[in-house]
């Protein structure tokens, strides 16, 4: 049975107040469960369908609370407008310091990113490029909002994200020579540099590009051209630059 | 004075039962209604505060029918959560005969695309890459459907689109010797392969990929390889894998 109270909690972690109090956050449907079952993140509660726990045998003994109940209450508690036969209540990890192997290392940087779907989106062309670290600027949207978890499709349990003063960050990589590299429209062209197989990369916020004290902290600034002749195509969406990005560091 | 009529009308263009039958569509926000003036499309009413007039004194001598109401009266009518100074009921283009210029062009097939923000975002990538004409499967989304007019930023202006028989579209392309590329698991790798500077690129649902009648019409299968080393990241997203895809096709 799904009790009031915990219907209530389930539904507070919409808000990140109520995230950052109790140390958990929300992962929903039976992919992202399946996910999170998976990863090194503890599952506090699980609340799930009969169904889906014949389908999983090996859930008891490894979720700490185990709800059993029926879909129309996990319809009942859940923020997704389709719901599935599962959700997780999950232990957020403590923040992690993001200045490791910075010379070996390939790393996202973003920047004030405000969008939970394009954040959910970088985690998980992260993860596909094999980068495995994720540094958030304090203002950047919470990594553990519902829709950043959900956009990520699992990547946020396998990307380390951490959260920090970013100016700092790229300070003391800078000390270290790691290239700090970051998209302008009067950027070198990424298709003809030479990009190195570490560093940082860059992303600015949606509306604003990459913000003033951060891009003074840039040593690399790129560009990727735009193709179009004429009148239009202004920009490309935060999450589709940085594929691009991604993909141009790896490909050799 | 935006009569109750008019509102009915505007919130009717959410559907896409109505804009067929209206053979119209709605672009807000004042960026999009900006886009759509500029462009070749017909605005047939705009609806605008007189504020916006004030910066666009031009708009009185183009548009069919002007409506100046107040930012309440917009707010009343408007599909959007936070609606701006103007929209624009728009007339859609006749649906173009896409087989042109095959020899020279590079363009894009969708396959059951189904997100509205995913095909908005695929036309804003069109854009960048300089690529004209998108062709959309008859079962991909509606292209006038307001979140993807949206999230195109107002590429859907400048993007010629065409909603065609697929499978017709892509065996005439055959028989006129154009390579057709399409992403698989099992594809070439796309960093490695030659890529040629005219050809199709068929890309596949969210879920399931291209379908197997369609796929069975590619002749160039290619993919983009993961970096990640172990479990995890099984998949791209459909808008991501694009841009990734023009990216290699365009660089030289």
């Amino acid at each position: 049975m799904l009790s009031k109270n915990k219907i209530k909690l389930i539904q507070s972690l919409s808000r990140k107040k109520n995230r950052d109090e109790t140390g958990l956050f929300l992962a929903e449907g039976n992919k992202m469960v399946e996910e999170a079952l998976r990863s090194d993140f503890k599952v506090e509660t699980l609340v799930c369908t009969s169904g889906f726990l014949q389908l999983h045998p090996e859930i008891r003994l490894t979720v700490k609370e185990l709800i059993e109940t029926d879909s129309e209450s996990i319809q009942k508690a859940s923020l997704l407008q389709n719901p599935q036969d599962s959700l997780a209540i999950v232990r957020k990890p403590s923040n992690p310091e993001p200045v490791l192997n910075l010379k070996t290392e390939l790393i996202l940087a973003l920047d004030f990113i405000q969008d939970p779907g394009n954040l959910g989106t970088i985690l998980r062309i992260a993860d596909w490029f094999g980068i495995k670290t994720v540094v958030c600027s304090e203002n950047t949207v919470d990594v553990y909002n519902p829709k950043v978890v959900q956009a990520s499709m699992g990547a946020i349990f396998r990307v380390k994200t951490a959260v920090t003063d970013l100016k700092d960050f790229l300070k003391t990589a800078t000390r270290n020579q790691v290239p700090v590299y970051g998209t302008f429209l009067e950027g070198q062209n990424i298709y003809t540099e030479t990009l190195s197989s570490n560093g940082i990369i860059v992303l600015g916020n949606e509306g604003n590009g990459i913000s003033p004290e951060v891009a003074k902290l840039v040593s690399h600034k790129i560009s990727i051209p735009s193709f179009s002749s004429g009148k239009g195509s202004e920009s490309l969406n935060v999450a589709v630059a940085t594929a691009i990005c991604c993909s141009e560091f790896r490909r050799r």
